[in-house]
């Protein structure tokens, strides 16, 4: 049984960039099972990828093989890599897209620059982790274009991966890959915690850089824009107009019941999102 | 050989939220065949969600397993359900998105309010069908979250029945589910048939709610905004300009030939299309 | 194992038009492996399903099944065909969607009509090649309806023929199919070759009908609207602003770095792109 690979692309679905990928994978390796996590990325847009990569890539079987294709470097000399974690492997441009994989515990509040991380650092992945520099042609299509290595280079190395070639095969082990500080909230002078938008999804949905234990204790107050929330909500329908909620992946998100958080409130990916606790709790 | 898995849903592909379901189909049965009917459902939009899954169900495999995400109350009371008809199983929130499953003969024209049915009664499904309350914890994701059933209770539990886990493992059987009045054409004070606009497609063709049987013998005049067109088309290169034709899952359908009638007619989904008989036919 | 069978349709993905093809294909073959090229063809858009189709059979296995449902004329009396080439079978009408694959050499500069080819003559596959017109009801979905062919004729068909039922079960044999002119770069009336854009992709980059080889010697300069692009660049990050490239498919494209060359030019498909070569060059 061959395992899982994902694809994720700023590649769009009306041109024949992702069916290629697919159809040169499928000539390697006939028995792959190939799922789309999205196409959809802002061209060049390296955190969204990354972002949305972290909140899927745990849902799939063990050994799962992600491909991650959003690469305004291609055909420069940034890397192409391998990274293997105790439970996945992930093949990509060593551009930061892979951040998520390799954050670490301690570092302190930052934002990368939208959309291509400018303040890109070099990281050891953690223990258990394996990177590698893909260098060997032999597992390339040929010729290898200087602008579609998704279809010449990372999806004939993920087919190859799939049928179990080892990964030294593929290149040098390499001991960092590129990543950028993770978002994460910050304070302000009032000592609030002030997280800002990460994602917008399909709904409107504001999902924060708020992780759920990095709440206040006592009554939440969030105040966005101009707009004030009280109190977490447990689903979405449970009240009316806005409310604050922790999402599927862990995030404090802002929603507004069947409607569009981001449309109601001309909010986007790097808006502010403020924490109060509420006076009953801190007075 | 596994059964097919379908996924429909208002989830769109810029986000996880469909690759997650995905993965954690594929972790349970990595053998599932999984088909995307439609993942643009608008938000929230139960009945667009009914009608859609409603023209494509009839062609899948014997057997196959329909998971329908449309779900604005996860995390509510409102129930998870399996449907097994003698075709087929759907999963899915018990809020009317099952209704053209349920559909009862003989009942009086009614349209359902938009986009979220208010007129939702219970009702039994026919000979043949069974229902079941999910409410087994054990073929659940854990923990569940109350955001996303659709990634934690409706992905798994398709994932369990397509390994062919016997229904009254998910839960107790229950006698009836919720469902709204399948639009259905009216009649005017003077006794022409009045349909109304289901579904525009991505051609701008309008699917309206009148069948194929309900048209009246005799020449036809359709008339839809100031419009008239006379006479029923067989295909749509048969004439040029606006046509009326039975589409194909059996409905009258307006069509403009390589145009979009829904964009040259102004009209939108609930627009009214009324049927005169020609005064050939009438007098 | 079964072959691949991929889609190419006009049908977008908000309907449930593909679902039902791949329910159908599913339905008469469960191991088949269904890859989706783009169902984003603008409606009845020939030309463009034939190029986007051009670019991507070739990466598929060989012997795999492509599927084009781009149908203006659906129920009409245009022929259904299948096109047997020495790697891969091609099911779709006879409508110039496979002109590409029938291309002749020698022909001279020509550009169809855009979006349905007006200018359609009847050509002979090349050496190798079998065409078969579709007549053969006992592999079709009954009734079939006169409106979705995808569903009733094409699907059903590219699926028997993934379980190795021969050509000649399907139909006659017929020597020629329809085919537009496939666009070419001109000349102007200084000789300088004078290409158009064939093609906008996702990220906004504007592909032409000049290929690598129609490429002057020389340094190259590219004019197109009132903008210069001098020399050719290898990768899209290796300048800033706009520049000419040759992309993954052979073509030379007019791109600009981190932005849409489409948005900044305001140039749309059909626009001429220009090249001259270098005074330098030329002097």
């Amino acid at each position: 049984m061959a395992p899982v690979i994902t694809l994720t692309t700023d590649f769009g679905t009306g041109d024949a960039y992702v069916a290629s990928m697919k159809g040169v994978i499928l000539t390697i390796n006939p028995q792959a099972t190939i799922v789309d996590i999205t196409h959809s990325v802002e061209p060049q847009n390296v955190l969204q990828a990354a972002f949305i990569l972290s909140t899927a890539h745990s849902y799939f079987p063990e050994g799962s093989i992600h491909v991650v294709v959003v690469d305004p470097g291609v055909g420069s000399a940034r890397k192409a890599v391998i990274l293997r974690t105790p439970s996945a492997f992930f093949v990509a441009p060593d551009n930061g897209v892979l951040s998520y994989l390799l954050d670490a515990p301690g570092r302190g509040p930052a934002r990368p620059s939208l959309p291509i991380p400018s303040n890109l650092e070099q990281r050891e992945p953690g223990t258990g982790f394996e990177a590698v520099h893909i260098t060997n042609p032999d597992f390339w299509l040929r010729p290898v274009s200087a602008t579609f290595h998704g279809r010449d280079i990372f999806a004939p190395v993920a087919a190859h991966l799939s049928l179990g070639v080892p990964l030294s095969r593929f290149g040098d082990s390499i001991k960092r890959l590129y990543a950028f500080p993770i978002p994460r909230p910050d304070r302000d002078a009032e000592g609030n915690l002030v997280g800002h938008v990460l994602h917008i999804d399909n709904f409107g949905n504001l999902i924060t850089d708020i992780k759920n234990n990095d709440l206040p204790t006592g009554e939440l107050v969030v105040q966005i824009g101009s707009h004030r929330v009280q109190g977490l909500s447990q689903f979405y329908s449970q009240r009316d107009g806005l409310m604050a909620i922790i999402g599927s992946s862990g995030y404090l998100e802002i929603s507004l019941r069947n409607g569009s958080a981001a449309a109601f409130l001309g909010i986007k990916v790097g808006g502010a999102v403020r924490l109060r606790r509420s006076k009953a709790a801190t007075q």
